[in-house]
């Protein structure tokens, strides 16, 4: 009857220390140290090393300690039968609204053009945008894209949706499934992606997507690296289709230094840092899961295994 | 019974044309061209040229065609008696409000680190704020401030304003005078200037006010850039009382090639273009003025000689 953690960055004390302060009643263990495989009743995960959750053979549950648990399904060796839940942080999703709105007022009071213009001692003024000319679209209206979506209407902007099923959400125009996917996109000038990745989602930013939205579009890639197909934004920035894009997240973390994004004039970076898990945060929901484990009763933000997501 | 306009850039064909376009019965004159100087009742100025004001005998009302007429109560060559009015363009104050948002939203998530990081390939994350993690205090409730902290409210800030008079605004902490400059600056984390710029208020951006704001403040100023004691706030960064600024107005522009705040990681500059006067959007109150000059009603948006704003 304990917790193990399992991922390969430098933040398991963290975790375990935040864990006892909430709950000093159950027993928490790196996968690092000496621990008793037979008691290890859910594996708290986050990029998990290859073939290490199989060592456990009283393993209930798998939690991940983030919101995207695509890692999860990559991994082959994880015991298929066991159920998956994922934190749903507050903060999660407002902080992630709060970086897609500081990187759309950025495009359109073209930040990022005078911070670069500044290197070079260069004073040149170019016309700005209004909340009121541009309209935002979200592929994706799950936890995140939901509450980004409220925020933007708040703000003013016109506010689009593309997702699997229907949402109602105020002030916002909701486009589902492929049909409308082309319709959904020829109205969005500024394109947020916060789809979870899957085999229907890996690559969905190509150049036949980037082609359908109007000369000129944004983009913001927030989601997963796998989403986007490096070459095809390229081409699309260099042709002037697209007028730039904002990436925090890519297929390989961190970026190399040799890719060639670094270097692209439309191409802003950030470190996958849009919105980052507060341990304090998300806790209590472990700990309630492991309580719900141990009675019985049904888990908090399970994951479906066949959606996966 | 004619309007001239004066001003040095090279938008006097615009203005002409934008007048002409809405009155054609009016007689509109560049200062450029050939003019019956004795016709002259209205002048439409903008920086105009030293020495012009006077040469008309029959001026009735001098028409600024921007926000800031400090310009013009600099012009000791002006037809004293004569009432100066200026244009409250409704683009204005939300084009400004837009702008400081920008300017919060990009220093709260890191984005100019991001990008002078990204000139070399370098990945580095930085905690990031949080809208509740920060308070903006606003100098100078007018017309600007008042659309900005209204915004600031609705987006969840904790804002302050200082002004000469109490300011009613929900949700706004409002301080007055000298009295309670280090109450309101000791609260602010974020530091808005938005003062008209008179005898009062010029260089009341120096050591000892930012002395009173927090350490780790950061300040933008949109004002004018004679409200900046330029040598102070390079002394406060450096000294890393403060964290950063964003400058959008200057002593002289274009800003001199040769200006520390060029190189300077901690200023953020951008070419006077926080919100930019809307020809279209103003003309039709250039023109009410006019005719309410034509036939002796009250003008709108007088200018108070005394206060100088």
């Amino acid at each position: 009857m304990s917790i193990v953690i399992l991922r390969q960055d430098d933040k398991i004390d963290e975790w375990k220390k935040a864990l006892k302060a909430r709950a000093p009643h159950i027993n928490v263990y790196s996968y690092l140290e000496e621990h008793p495989k037979d008691d290890m009743t859910m594996a708290l995960v986050w990029k998990h090393p290859k073939n290490t959750l199989s060592r456990y053979p009283n393993l209930k549950c798998i939690s991940c300690s983030g919101a995207g648990v695509d890692f999860i399904f990559n991994d082959r060796d994880r015991p298929k039968h066991l159920p998956i839940t994922r934190v749903v942080d507050p903060y999660l999703a407002s902080d992630m609204s709060e970086y897609v709105l500081a990187a759309i007022f950025s495009h359109i009071k073209n930040l990022n053009h005078y911070k670069l213009e500044q290197t070079q001692a260069k004073w040149s003024p170019k016309s700005y945008l209004r909340i009121q000319d541009v309209s935002v679209g979200i592929m994706g209206v799950g936890e995140l894209g939901k509450t980004l979506a409220k925020d933007l209407v708040q703000y003013g902007f016109k506010t689009l949706g593309w997702s699997n099923s229907k949402k109602r959400i105020n002030g916002v125009n909701s486009f589902v499934g492929e049909a409308e996917l082309s319709l959904f996109l020829e109205q969005t000038a500024i394109l947020v992606c916060l789809l979870p990745l899957t085999n229907k989602t890996k690559g969905i930013l190509n150049k036949t997507l980037f082609t359908l939205l109007p000369k000129g579009a944004f983009v913001i890639n927030v989601a997963r690296g796998g989403h986007m197909v490096d070459d095809d934004l390229m081409e699309m920035l260099d042709k002037d289709h697209l007028s730039g894009a904002v990436l925090d997240v890519f297929h390989n973390e961190p970026l190399p230094t040799s890719h060639l994004y670094w270097q692209h004039p439309k191409v802003h970076i950030t470190p996958h840092i849009a919105s980052v898990s507060d341990t304090a945060s998300v806790v209590p929901q472990i700990v309630e899961n492991y309580e719900r484990l141990m009675s019985g009763q049904p888990l908090l933000n399970e994951v479906s295994i066949t959606k996966g997501y």
